[in-house]
């Protein structure tokens, strides 16, 4: 062990929990990684303390001589209580998750941040954007969502609840009330034309449900052989609840033009989002992952085209773009130096 | 003269330059004002100094006092170097301000800013923003611009090119190559779709003019009287170059519906962008501003309704909407808070 000690990050999604130690150089001593038995906040808290003793047991080091822990949980922080206002992954509103672990671990020094602002945190101290003061990440998975580096420092928001990046609308019809043909599709969030709504793995495939269902009636309807997302259905069984954004882009690369219309729109839409924030917060890098984007180069290069055509000259020409480097192990290790700087 | 001194603000634009005397609580204690009588840099620094001194000489406070000086030029800053990248009302290109400063102050301390980001941050200090930490002042004039603090701290961005709000696009086909009928509104800047196209003052004149060749001719091509925009041209006596968004502000009024249309789309297309940056930002409060907005309550009530209509509900919720207080003073006191800050 280090002579300036470790701290423990935790990374709680909706599935798993992950707990390591980690030093104050972003390397992990020791982790561990279990399923969520029950989302019940106290037996949550219980798993995460079970986790980060866990892995001080991997390192070999005493759980009571960590200087810190961070919690990133993927949900919406109040900013100064350490509550988590809303965790839909988790099933979770208003809990004080900050409190129940304190009532468990009170000697330790805790931070909750939201789950992608502390795996924002790993890529700037340790990972694709070590260094780098004024950093924009955008992962593009399940969901779509961003986190901020400024000046240095996370950008969290007045109220905490910054780098929504998902929840952008695409364009100003997209939703209009009084213009109900061209509203947008539904997001998870309630609202309609989000970004999200398009690019978010799984409303990419229940896009592609929806338009296969549309494309199919409409050969029907003229008389012609259904071929509408003939190779992406061939992918799944013939059954379309089973087609994911992975399945998409297999389909795409078979020559499926449903998939490949759908994947190059949702691309563009985040390149044309991604563009108006290089325009208005001028990062000087910005790191594209996410299990979409990681998934499919050919995405990845139709975003930048779309940054290219959509930013202002000058942001575009003083940021420079590339992929996360941690993988999964930014979340832990983000949250773990957070609380570094916190304690 | 308070103990802890003063510092001077100046607000250099592209035809006049303001200078002020300012103490620790942003009190204005002399001022200064006047036209450029040539844009020539060095010509530029000696009237930036003399307004200085005139401004000193009407507090009654010697000039040689002054802690700090803080100039916000209306262009784009080089980080760090104080250097005027590009300043197109000044007809500037890579002008070192703050060394042709430097050689005519050697003994006070200079700090130079866009001004944009001067007048945001006097609001913030003694203004309608003062004590956010987390404010967004949306400026639409001549020009549409917007500035950031976050965190407490302004945001200029990795190459100090941030806020530029007006050249976000308002979407994702108004410029897209390939769809040239669907091409957006051409912006000064040379890019095409830009927010400013639409709802910069000279740019809605701009596009009235367009609109009503278009209406008249297709009028005439229908055997109609020609009656679009009558009382727009009424107002500007027949003479479409006359036109201004003043002018089509009035005409709206008088029921002319041209005017009346493009104001409107204007402010849904200035709310759908603003909409857009609350629910990445989350700014606890937006003061909207500038000369187009101020003389239109009809506008800015439009702009809020987009904006309720497209931010995410969590950071609508935690947002305030309002106007800036400062007026025209906001540049000059912002610049000399700035120049205390640095000093």
């Amino acid at each position: 062990m280090r002579q300036d000690g470790f701290t423990i990050g935790v990374d709680l999604g909706g599935t798993n929990v992950r707990a390591a130690v980690v030093d104050e150089q972003g390397h992990i001593l020791g982790a561990d990684r279990h399923r969520l038995q029950s989302r019940e906040p106290p037996q949550v808290a219980e798993a995460i303390v079970r986790a980060s003793k866990t892995a001080c047991a991997a390192a070999g080091i005493p759980f009571a001589e960590a200087r810190g822990m961070g919690v990133g949980v993927a949900g919406m922080i109040q900013k100064g209580t350490g509550m988590v206002l809303n965790g839909p992954n988790l099933g979770w509103r208003d809990v004080p998750i900050l409190k129940l672990l304190a009532a468990r671990t009170p000697k330790i020094p805790l931070f909750i941040a939201n789950d992608l602002s502390a795996a924002v945190w790993g890529e700037r101290m340790v990972g694709a954007g070590k260094g780098v003061d004024d950093l924009l990440v955008v992962l593009v998975g399940t969901g779509v969502g961003s986190g901020m580096v400024q000046g240095g420092r996370l950008v969290t928001g007045g109220s905490g609840v910054a780098g929504e990046f998902g929840h952008i609308k695409i364009n100003p019809v997209a939703f209009d009330p009084s213009k109900p043909s061209q509203a947008g599709r539904l997001c998870g969030c309630g609202m309609r034309g989000c970004l999200e709504a398009y690019a978010g793995g799984q409303n990419l495939a229940a896009w592609a449900r929806d338009d296969l269902r549309i494309g199919a009636a409409a050969q029907r309807a003229a008389g012609q052989p259904v071929t509408a997302g003939k190779r992406l259905l061939e992918l799944v069984n013939g059954d379309p609840e089973k087609i994911t954004a992975a399945a998409m882009e297999r389909a795409a690369h078979l020559g499926d033009e449903l998939s490949r219309r759908l994947l190059d729109e949702a691309a563009r839409l985040i390149g044309f989002s991604l563009g108006n924030l290089l325009t208005v917060l001028n990062p000087t890098k910005v790191l594209l992952g996410g299990g979409v984007l990681a998934n499919s180069p050919r995405m990845t290069r139709l975003v930048i085209e779309a940054v290219d055509l959509y930013a202002s000259k000058v942001a575009r020409a003083a940021c420079s773009i590339g992929a996360p480097a941690l993988g999964d192990d930014a979340g832990v290790v983000g949250a773990a130096l957070l609380a570094r700087e916190a304690a």
